[in-house]
């Protein structure tokens, strides 16, 4: 692959509480701006705390799940009296950070999300973007308190329903696992971690480091399997199974057991080989998902670095 | 000391969703009434979903916490346009089971409980009761996938504010650790085996068994702690630290480390040797509560069997 330059990228948009009962990110957003982390050497750093009033309410979201205002059909549709007030914040955020798709959208924005899930550190980002993949190789390769892995959206951008595809790039970063309304000193160590292993690769790029090409391995995600659910009630019947609970990316083969049912069934996984993600994801449940099954892919980039000013 | 002859415990009640997000008790609760569980032998099983409301939204209230409102002042206090749902909600759970210290209140009340702190299974009862710490030493020597504790609440019936106050005899099961919203199935199968021991318990006592006298250790509460908070926001500076999170019942000396502030700092344990308890949990955040702290002492109970029929 041949090497590319580029513009330095300094506007950072930090983000966290998008929703607003995963800690981490909120405790991080308050952290830096009580710290006043404003700029490194080259970069410019707006935090930003996403859903203020489900903050407040300890709640995922008030009216509608924030990260999942943001493709450009509900970014443009007519505001209404009875427009939720996410999809609302979600215009507020995206004249602030964006807009989405425009020359006046931050270099790269990172939205900090916890996860019920033992997914460790898992980047989030969207179709092939060397930025990301770059991030993601030197934070994999420098993070000691945790696993690091990535997923990797196969969506157009216009259909990116979450925060960061308001960003020129845009990375998600889930930490876990960490019960909602709760904070964990190890949990929130690692976020900042991988947020401090951001910046610091930002500031090497815009100082005129070349970051060597490479691949990394990243998942992407296949399907998602519901509960088993009882058909009158809708209620679930059976948990995560204990053998499968805890053990998201570990690969799953025909035949392992993935529920146990509340009578003591046990229920097993058919169909092909996969990688299990958020697994027990906690807001998962309303959105009928017990957990993802992923492939593994290799993702390969090449080297980069900022364009020599004339 | 003297054998203790008493009555058959003929009526029982098993309370779950008393805090709605708490999903052990949610789940055993629907698995009990769809196997119609209600009675074995010599006991008859009430089964109640104590706060169908908060269950339906997944919170642990809708307007005050259920679990406190069963004092005897609130019981008996006027009801007004403004009483909260769960003060009306615990005046019908009261007529169903109670009324609490009166002939007709079941002869024991289980309430499940789930935790987000390393809790293991963790029963809470008031003052003496021979019959709470048979049922404890009977659960504690028979359970073998979770360690098992006890703690005594040192109050007046008249001012226990807790739904198994209203039962003759008392219980409250703590599982944990469960995120709220979230239902795993060990500590699923964890509640499940305490509550099948206390009905198998109960129905060796109505069947002529004779329980050996013997001791017991448990807590006691000596104080709480709350997080270390900003004086102007009232927000906390400060997680669990990592050598703290997850080790309830762990002896605390002074200067061990109980706080990480999200600056970096430690914060130390100053004061007498006590054990932490509630490490973390979710919803003591807003009680302004990072642990409570015990110390440990010892019970001594009567043998006991039921009173030959005449």
């Amino acid at each position: 692959m041949e090497h590319v330059s580029l513009p330095p990228l300094s506007r950072v948009a930090i983000c966290g509480g998008t929703h607003g009962n995963e800690m981490s990110g909120v405790y991080m957003m308050r952290e830096m701006q009580k710290q006043k982390v404003h700029r490194t050497e080259s970069v410019s750093i707006t935090t930003v705390l996403s859903n203020p009033r489900a903050v407040d309410a300890c709640r995922r979201y008030m009216e509608t799940d924030l990260n999942r205002c943001f493709t450009d059909a509900l970014l443009s549709a007519p505001i209404t009296d009875s427009t939720p007030y996410e999809l609302r914040r979600a215009r507020e955020l995206n004249a602030q950070l964006g807009p989405k798709g425009s020359p006046e959208a931050v270099d790269l924005l990172c939205d900090l999300h916890n996860t019920t899930a033992n997914m460790g550190v898992c980047l989030i980002f969207y179709s092939l973007d060397w930025i990301t993949l770059h991030i993601y190789n030197y934070i994999q390769s420098k993070m000691t308190s945790a696993p690091v892995r990535a997923i990797q959206m196969d969506l157009p951008i216009s259909e990116a329903y979450s925060l960061e595809s308001v960003g020129k790039h845009g990375i998600a970063i889930e930490v876990g696992p960490q019960p909602t309304g709760v904070i964990r000193a190890d949990i929130f160590n690692m976020m900042k971690e991988a947020v401090d292993l951001t910046l610091e690769w930002l500031q090497k790029l815009n100082s005129g480091s070349t970051f060597e090409g490479g691949e990394v391995e990243a998942y992407t995600l296949m399907k998602s399997v519901d509960y088993p659910r009882d058909p009158t009630t809708n209620d679930i019947t059976a948990a995560i199974h204990p053998q499968l609970q805890d053990n998201d990316f570990k690969l799953l083969k025909p035949g392992d057991p993935i529920f146990l049912s509340f009578s003591g069934e046990t229920v097993k996984h058919e169909g092909e080989e996969l990688y299990p993600l958020f697994v027990n994801e906690c807001a998962y449940y309303e959105k009928k998902i017990a957990f993802h099954l992923a492939k593994k892919v290799t993702l390969t980039f090449p080297s980069i670095s900022v364009k020599k000013e004339d």
